[in-house]
């Protein structure tokens, strides 16, 4: 008998909400966390370290692909677990573009697609030039290693970035830093799409993402008051990348939109992404679904919308001690129309816990319900 | 740190279904399922017979609330884990009535609730009396552990249960049988509601039932060409036998329509039923959620529905060697808005091996895709 088995190297929130639709199809799920009660314990097969090239190949053993909830998995262990016969999705081909931001613009230059004004440095001095030339502010990022604003520094002097310039650390780098113009952007925009190793393609409708101290808190989909060209645009780009880079899975292609209404490329994920969550109530396939299909290289589901909008929100934790499954009752009663998703994480300040969902026709009643409801959730007693 | 646990006596497709809810609230499931590899194995803490007090009494150990997957558990067994301080979700003695269709008769009688005629009858002569009066046919049942048309049957003369009539069967059954007579029904509905112990009560929208064979073949949310006064009645009776026998959790209730429009009480399920797997896509809450929800006296979700219409049909086996994965690829090209639910059931002629689900605004369309669909997963190769 025919078994699919998904390996997913990271035990994040990530694998955990791919569990209900491997449960749905009965794929079978194994996950290689990182460590015991990880948030997709149910399916965590493996406990183990992701940069140990013999874990990651015993893991290997067995399944129809290796994919993953995370881009840090080194490449070269990704290549001896090609080299053993199991496909790996994305290709470490694919992925080292979501991996080196550096390795992205160039690839992105390379293929039209629009950026921000960037450069490679590797010295002060570079930097300097960089910051002089572009309005006496820019954006500077380590190339590997950074999520959630982490490795992202707005910076007006290079002394800022002196810790990044140490020598050795540059070189742990790849020896260059990458160096991003300060873009005047008036909203921040999501395009989520999945493409399989056949080449079906399908994208969601592009969604407005809000961030707080660089961390997604709000998405609505679809991004409110937007044309029709920013919307195929969009869609257009998402199709040229995955493409052009050999995306396969899941893909978000995170947008700064600028006040002429032009749409520049943030940053690249090549796995479900937070911006992304509101598909599982909100469209007839889920990202998680749709990544399971297109990584088996199956057809790809609908991605229609359930609702005319979506709005999701992230919950934050606010205390170290306090669990928010707390607030239930009081959530609950006043809002029987919200969907709660827990990640089962210990609290900690400013860790994502969890996210919730509405659905409806109004948006600004949707967007009402899901702040007033997740107030409540973050309620300490 | 609170953490909702809730344990489930069997590991069917219904226990299976619970996971992804329960994954999304991070409420703790745990299983007691009768042998490994069940349907709910991801979430199975132990193997064991639910006959065996002690197998239930250490399953119970560390729970929040005991509730089922199936109806045949002892009594006697539910009332000692009561005793050993567990919530026990429906209670034994709600849970009598789905447990013994005699015990329902009689309750259903007292509360006015709409019962076919019927009578207990212990003899063969009891019984051809009763085929006399009702047109030479009648509805024999055992009282106890029949399900899916198991355990019934249509009889024209007393020789056809002889089997049922012996003496040391009969005792087992409790010394009678129940008779009713075989209604002249237009269609089957079953009207699905959830009720938790704070006396929360929501009803799903009534739906119409497809038998073939006395197994559930198709369901249709909301039940199509139905008056306001007979979804209404449906409800209103919901209501009066949840309070009445003092049901919590998910309630189904089995109607006949009769020609003059009439509603008549056939069975009845404490527990998720087949004819709710439809509000999984189709309802804000799923009948799933609702259930952990109640038993965990939690409040209920929203009922509402999705989309205007929702189909589910079943999924059984037709051969006892095919897994219905293999045409996977082939019905997911074709139909990318149908869901696909497999229970990971090993094959076997009639089985139910999974379901599949299309929301849509046309029943005729919805209809006709998931019947095209489930054509194709059932072709045998």
């Amino acid at each position: 008998l025919t078994k699919h088995v998904v390996g997913v190297v990271g035990g994040g929130q990530l694998a955990r909400m791919m569990t209900p639709p491997a449960i749905a199809m009965d794929i079978e799920l194994r996950v290689l966390a990182e460590t015991e009660n990880s948030p997709s314990e149910l399916a965590a097969t493996m406990v183990g370290d992701f940069r140990e090239e013999s874990k990651v190949l015993e893991f290997s053993v067995g399944i129809s692909v290796l994919t993953f909830d995370h881009e840090h998995v080194p490449l070269s262990i990704l290549r001896s677990v090609e080299t053993s016969g199991v496909s790996v999705q994305p290709t470490p081909q694919a992925l080292s573009h979501a991996q080196n931001k550096l390795v992205m613009r160039r690839a992105l230059q390379e293929l039209g697609a629009p950026n921000p004004s960037w450069r490679a440095v590797s010295s002060a001095e570079e930097l300097e030039d960089f910051i002089q030339s572009h309005g006496g502010v820019c954006i500077v990022k380590t190339p590997i290693g950074g999520y959630d604003g982490k490795g992202v520094r707005v910076v007006r002097n290079s002394s800022e970035v002196l810790d990044w310039l140490d020598k050795d650390l540059l070189e742990s780098l790849g020896g260059e830093l990458l160096v991003e113009e300060k873009v005047d952007f008036t909203r921040e925009l999501a395009q989520l799409s999945a493409r399989n190793q056949k080449g079906d393609f399908s994208a969601w409708p592009l969604v407005e993402t809000r961030q707080v101290a660089g961390v997604c808190s709000e998405v609505i989909a679809p991004a409110p008051k937007t044309s029709e060209e920013t919307l195929r645009k969009a869609q257009e780009l998402a199709k040229l990348l995955a493409e052009g880079l050999g995306v396969t899975g899941v893909f978000a292609v995170e947008l700064f939109e600028t006040q002429g209404g032009q749409l520049l490329v943030n940053e690249l994920a090549m796995r479900p992404h937070n911006s992304g969550h509101f598909t599982i109530e909100g469209s007839v396939t889920s990202q998680f679904e749709q990544h399971l299909r297109a990584t088996l290289n199956l057809p790809l589901g609908s991605v229609q919308s359930r609702a005319k909008y979506a709005v999701m929100l992230n919950i934050l934790g606010v205390s170290d001690s306090y669990d928010f499954v707390e607030n239930y009752p009081a959530v609950m009663i006043q809002f029987p129309d919200v969907k709660i998703h827990n990640y089962g994480k210990s609290p900690r300040v400013g860790r994502k816990l969890g996210h919730l969902t509405v659905l409806g026709d109004d948006l600004e009643v949707a967007l009402g319900q899901a702040r007033s409801a997740r107030e409540i959730l973050l309620r300490v007693k």
